[in-house]
């Protein structure tokens, strides 16, 4: 199985900034045996992310998308996956009680504009958050299966850990795929090709 | 105008590397007042290239792709664009001997595949590398700009700095793009959107 890695947000098209979750994503699904074959940064435009969405899911088995799942007008990742799915958006009440009580236990008043996280894309599985307030969503089509992942890396990785391994595991053959890096002196890239052309291409 | 980055190769798709050259080409980009929109990472996949490419180009006014123009097999970028553009790819003679004269220097004998690397896209402008032996191409369409750079840092950045930004400097309208990181304590990012959204949203 082959996947794709999206981040979203405008920040990481400045010169300044990269997407790093990528890097842990890769090497868990590596172990998992599925060969990530796109990466993608795409920044907060919700038209040109259900795009990437829709374009990936037509041709790679699995996406995950990181980021854009918190409370602001420019996280758009709900509404794009929703588009490019073509399906509804749906209101969870429970949603917003729970990122409701993680304000109050810290003292602090929760902003209606929170209530956009407890969006959830029809027929997705909620993945709850326990380090911040946006959940992740796990969605599942008849030829691929996305995920929603929030864009801070100790909410992602204990996110993906807990609630995406186990339910790739269940869906991804089993196997693993390993890199191994030589390095080379003494020759030059065409002529080293040259030599190991017969094994390489198998 | 707005420009999308496409870094070519596998290993960029391992759990150890990423494509750095986005920044550097970001900044410059910025600084004619061109936005990075979108950036990806696609492996040594002809197909699945030539898709990105053909989806890039119909979307942004500026693409540039990095890496994949080197002597060997798996180095798709010249058969992918030109499959995305619908060109011929020509062979080049004084291009293979510019190459081969690289060789001679270095006293070393010119493996057959690096005539590969003599291939150009009908039309395209040949941008000399000064600096390794895989010429970068220039190609302009009626609604879109596109350049094939080389993969190696050193190699991209002199062609972009001394071939490329002189001809984007006459096509594109003069103006910067400033990005200014403001760090805020004290306030959730729900609350600070609620304060700023009447001067964010203009």
């Amino acid at each position: 199985m082959n996947a794709e890695i999206i981040a979203v947000g405008s920040e990481m098209l400045t010169p300044e900034r990269l997407d790093t979750n990528s890097l842990y994503l890769t090497r868990e699904l590596n172990d998992l045996g599925v060969e990530v074959v796109t990466k993608c940064v795409i920044g907060d435009d919700r038209e040109r992310l259900a795009g990437a969405i829709r374009q990936a899911l037509s041709r790679s088995d699995i996406l995950i998308v990181s980021g854009g799942l918190g409370p602001t007008e420019d996280d758009v990742t709900r509404e794009a996956a929703a588009q490019a799915l073509d399906r509804k958006l749906v209101f969870h009440p429970e949603v917003a009680e729970a990122i409701e009580q993680r304000f109050l236990q810290a003292n602090r008043k929760m902003a209606e504009v929170n209530k956009r996280q407890a969006f959830v894309i029809e027929g997705a599985a909620i993945l709850p958050n326990d380090r911040g307030t946006a959940p992740g969503q796990w969605i599942e089509e008849s030829y691929a299966f996305a995920m929603l992942l929030p864009g801070p890396p100790h909410e992602l990785k204990a996110m993906f850990e807990r609630q995406c391994l186990p339910r790739l595991a269940r869906v991804v053959p089993r196997q693993a795929i390993r890199t191994l890096f030589l390095r080379v002196s003494g020759m030059s890239e065409s002529d080293l090709d040259t030599l190991i052309a017969p094994v390489y291409k198998k």
